[in-house]
């Protein structure tokens, strides 16, 4: 993910953590990032015109902007929660965790898609407290 | 999950078997209870106030009321196959077994299932049979 | 639809309405019915073949069988619930009032689409109550 | 809606507008809040017990806690749009607006919800886009 | 919608008939055509860079390519009826028409949409052969 | 799966791959075609009525027709992304490639499920890819 076409409004986020510390934290998110890692290559050996547009637009959506980065992932971890895709989920706890959002936030975002889903979204929501309990252990 | 909020018009069901006994004649199920337990330990430990008074919330919905509880697990088995979420199938097949649901009857509302969310449900309803397959084994 | 395929275990439910009397009680059930009839004329002078069959596959399984027509018509409103579909909801309100279904009874079934299917079905459930509230008038 | 059973960590946010100076400046705004006004007299006179409770949290759901109510409007409104429920988004584009959220932080929402939605949120966007038009409008 | 990152092996499909055509043709995709415009306006004038890039992507989406622009279009059709949104079903019909599909391949695409999204499908599929009825009229 | 019904103006795609040599070439095609099969086992068993009918709606919706095989077994790869089915998207990949469709074919129709589902559909497509590249290896 090319970070070229970042306008001058959208800055970067600063990360209070890498991936590495994330990885190192906690197993579970160490092998949901190992896993992308590897299906990834794939996807990038096909270099496909497309899909590396699609990639290049989702990164700039998260940028810093008129919404600090945080609450955008939050709403990507709201987002996914709802349409119930757990890769997606791990990728946005991570993401939120890495910008210094609290235990406590990240359950206030997950209580929305909560009410908005339903109780479809419960399995998801028990694997993502899985995540939270080893990242935001002491 | 506490039931201090039951209101006079709906009362708990009558449970034909226990979890034990579920867990006791199929793997399957035994699997998904001890992976939910093992995960829900970590929900409980958070003590969200919204996630407790959803779960309260989600538990009084299934009572006997003015339609009997073992119908309105199958409908909660439906609503899960139409959205396609393997954890709610298990949980709503499991259920509907503890209430005396037969078989056949659970076969009829994944029929409905299939035919109103279409070829997607599919395979879910192939691990569902998986299921169906050990808990009414003879 | 045509009802030949139907096998020796299943068998044409006993409404307690017609789709008249229904169309006499209910303004916005009459909208629907009429809306549903004039738009299936297109359906029916295009002649698919596939759709005719599926068309019958939807009919047969709404029959009386392992479980009573009543509650797989109400397994079709949870499913039109969550899949917030406000045409199939009319249509699986309109069937279960004709097959004597009481209002008590439909409002729990709508109580556990709600549950499952979380926030984002209030707006189907109020235009479902508007409906019932036709239906069920004194 | 009561609010009884907010808990001494949150609070009822402060509107920056009222339901009345909304409907003054935008009449989409308008039409929204006396249909659904209308609308949930029915469910109101019902007076479901389940519905009520349902009501009662997804009100706390969105009041002051560790994340700004804001910003839980504006998840709200995201998760809304990826289900693609047009009076949801209406809601929570209004919410947002009685809370000061500005234009362009509506806006960086909705990126979110095209981007994770895709194609298929661009309909309900151009509704949102003629809401956001008539209740920032000079 | 602008086609200056159309690469080279991707290129702007022959049109057998304009909008004109079409909107002259059927009162319905006339009706759409219209609606769609007026709310693009509110769009185009917000100028948003994130949305402007995802219509280019989306654009670029459905060009010739290693398949045929026909083929992506019906693709986008049964998309649409999958996830049911109706406005993107009287698109991907309205943009196959002006490629020249034939009335019986769009009614093949809406019988893949229609088996794997179920019954669910139907009332847009009604919708959308009332369009195909006024578009292939003799 | 019979194909007793097949009618006059549809009939079997001939396949350049039977799901023998699938297997040979791809350890996840093989590993996806045995799971099914052995599931599928159960299935047979239970011997429903419904769902022995709808298997064989589910075969004649993908058979040459109006619409060549290969394109309708990619709107099904297009319709089972948007909808976020691995089983499905499996199932559709495979058959596309028994049919002769290229990997470019493939990435193509993926494409257009990613633009329409949006950045939901990039976890599937990751898994996808990886199927694609055993099928499509030198």
């Amino acid at each position: 993910m090319t970070t070229d076409h970042v306008t001058k409004d959208h800055k970067e986020p600063a990360n209070v953590f890498s991936d590495k510390q994330v990885a190192e934290k906690s197993e579970l998110a160490r092998h949901f990032l190992d896993s992308r890692t590897r299906l990834n290559e794939n996807v990038d050996k096909a270099d496909n015109f497309l899909v590396k547009r699609f990639y290049n637009l989702d990164h700039n959506t998260y940028l810093e902007g008129a919404l600090p980065a945080k609450y955008k992932e939050l709403m990507g971890l709201v987002a996914s929660a709802c349409l119930r895709c757990d890769d997606c989920i791990s990728h946005h706890v991570i993401q939120s965790y890495r910008l210094g959002v609290t235990r406590a936030e990240q359950e206030e975002a997950i209580n929305v898609a909560l009410v908005v889903g339903g109780s479809i979204v419960i399995p998801h929501m028990r694997r993502a407290y899985e995540l939270l309990g080893e990242l935001y252990s002491a």
